[in-house]
């Protein structure tokens, strides 16, 4: 079968590979139909991820059809439309009964990562029964491809986390795919502002379309005195951190009311300044969070519904042949205007 | 009457005071019976503290009786032995109806910093139906006292910001006053384990009298080895920090177990850093808070039940013509082998 593979720091090829075994009672080997990249697949080819080593195949996010299932698996069986979800879980370890399965001890964010991964031709998922999703016919397949990882993260460690509630405000500081995510299940919620904060105009227009009812251009005007004028010179009751650099988690904590909640989205490679000194006393809550997927089948049912429709983050596509020029655009994301690709097989 | 008045950094005097007079109709004087001595006195001593300006009377903790109440005050009378709350809380302004008195718009902590405090033979108290809670007959005076800051300061934002629950496990860094207000408290929720940490030998022999599980003395021993060897390598749920610098905040960051809280009691005069790149996936949850005095009718009915005696901590008594001599001692808490002072007018 093909696959894009990384080689260290830098290199990704396409290879002819051999077809992934069963290999355990829970597994269960997906042909892929749909696939997409994460900002996080661009650090590993940064080489930010020490955990991924050389040969891996990369991709944890895609749809695709069951091929074949090993025998403990009994409510899936080949020729079922499936969802794949980053986070593989086993639902029985001390993590998963808490219902925290990014920290499964057998599984979590495996795939594209410790085991190989989605932008292939097939792939093996452990733990399949709790891991995949059984797709509702009729609905738009690469919308759902948002549900593998981006759509729950936005909401779970962002919208869930920060407690966004009717009335509330809210602001987002990054307005690219995790950020929008966020901006489009914040929604749900009926906050009474959500503010989006960027450098990028064009992400920020694309803010606008989904639902911003405001957008501070942070080369423009302080987002700090931006945001206060919104709110009355109070602050936000959320504010959601969704890049991942000191100075943008910094900045949340000059947006966040007395009370109110920072919730980290970004991948840090850095510390960053906590600055206890001004927040010791402001009753605030500060939360990180790898996404658990549990929500996962709460937001299928949003998308069927036609509550949130995910397949506008989609602003480019590619067919599996050419998964290179995906990653070539999607890592030039703010010159080719590129939110998330769709990689079709 | 007498009063303890700050004059400025490393400056406080006896003197002789005006008595306080009702200004607004909800006041009430309340005369003084006991008092005590807070570490935020010190704060301000050092002139940490740039809202209380020279010629205050220092002091927000004490227990007295009603001398006199202004026309709109209608459920106290003089004679009344009430409780002295250290926030004042108007109950009506947009934080008090989110039960955040802390951050009430005309109170807060102002008594001993922006208004004179209790370190006096009387004190003017603001929104006194609702600063101030009528004491039950027939329980000792001088553990009530401990009621209007530090039993709800380490309640409020250690053991309830930290969700402390039935077999959790818990650490608290810093075993002072604050400290062991949280290690009691801690115990009305039956955590697993409380892990205390402190560098001072005596302090850490009274947690072990007031409940603690296991003591580090991180002088002997490196407390992150030491709490790992006590949770099978997987840290705790809450971490608390009692102290209120850059380091100790940073040590509950590699104590806090994936899924956990770190929930700040400190007053902190600096920045600390914030270890995202090795947080932002971990579930973790941190909090800060300056206390909203919410708890104070339930912990008074703990106490009132014999559920937890906050007497304990008091380890020295003075008359209030000693009172410079009940701040030295208290100021140099670690060579007095001192707690909390009570100081009886």
């Amino acid at each position: 079968m093909k696959a894009l593979v990384y080689h260290g720091p830098g290199r990704i090829t396409v290879e002819t590979r051999p077809m992934p075994q069963l290999q355990d009672a829970g597994d269960a080997i997906v042909r892929l139909t749909k696939t997409t990249i994460c900002g996080t697949d661009l650090h590993i080819i940064k080489g930010d991820v020490p955990s991924c080593t050389s040969g891996r195949i990369l991709g944890h996010e895609g749809v695709g059809v069951i091929h074949e299932v090993a025998n403990g698996v009994s409510t899936l069986k080949p020729g079922d439309r499936v969802l794949i979800s980053c986070i593989s879980s086993c639902r029985q370890c001390h993590y998963c009964r808490r219902g925290m399965y990014s920290h499964c001890q057998t599984g979590g964010w495996i795939l594209g990562n410790r085991i190989d991964g989605t932008q292939a031709e097939y792939v093996r998922i452990p733990h399949a029964q709790t891991s995949l999703y059984r797709l509702p016919e009729g609905h738009d397949e690469a919308a759902l491809v948002m549900l593998s990882d981006i759509l729950p993260t936005g909401f779970e460690c962002g919208v869930l986390n920060g407690k966004v509630e009717p009335g509330s405000t809210v602001a987002i500081v990054g307005s690219g795919p995790i950020g929008l995510a966020a901006l489009l299940t914040a929604q749900f919620y009926s906050p009474a502002q959500i503010i989006m904060i960027d450098l990028d105009a064009n992400r920020l227009e694309c803010a606008k379309r989904f639902g911003a009812t405001a957008c501070v251009d942070s080369r423009v005007s302080d987002p700090r005195e931006s945001v206060m004028e919104l709110t009355d010179g109070v602050g936000v009751d959320c504010a959601i951190e969704a890049v991942g650099v000191p100075a943008t988690f910094e900045l949340c904590q000059q947006l966040v009311a007395p009370g109110g909640t920072i919730a980290n989205v970004g991948v840090h490679g850095a510390p960053a300044s906590l600055f206890l000194d001004k927040l010791w006393d402001r009753n605030v809550t500060i939360t990180t969070r790898l996404v658990d997927t549990v929500s996962t089948p709460m937001l299928l049912k949003t998308v069927c519904a036609g509550r949130v429709d995910p397949g506008r983050l989609i602003t480019h596509r590619f067919a599996f042949e050419d998964v290179l020029e995906a990653y070539e655009t999607f890592s030039q994301a703010s010159s080719t205007q590129t939110l998330k690709v769709l990689i079709e097989m």
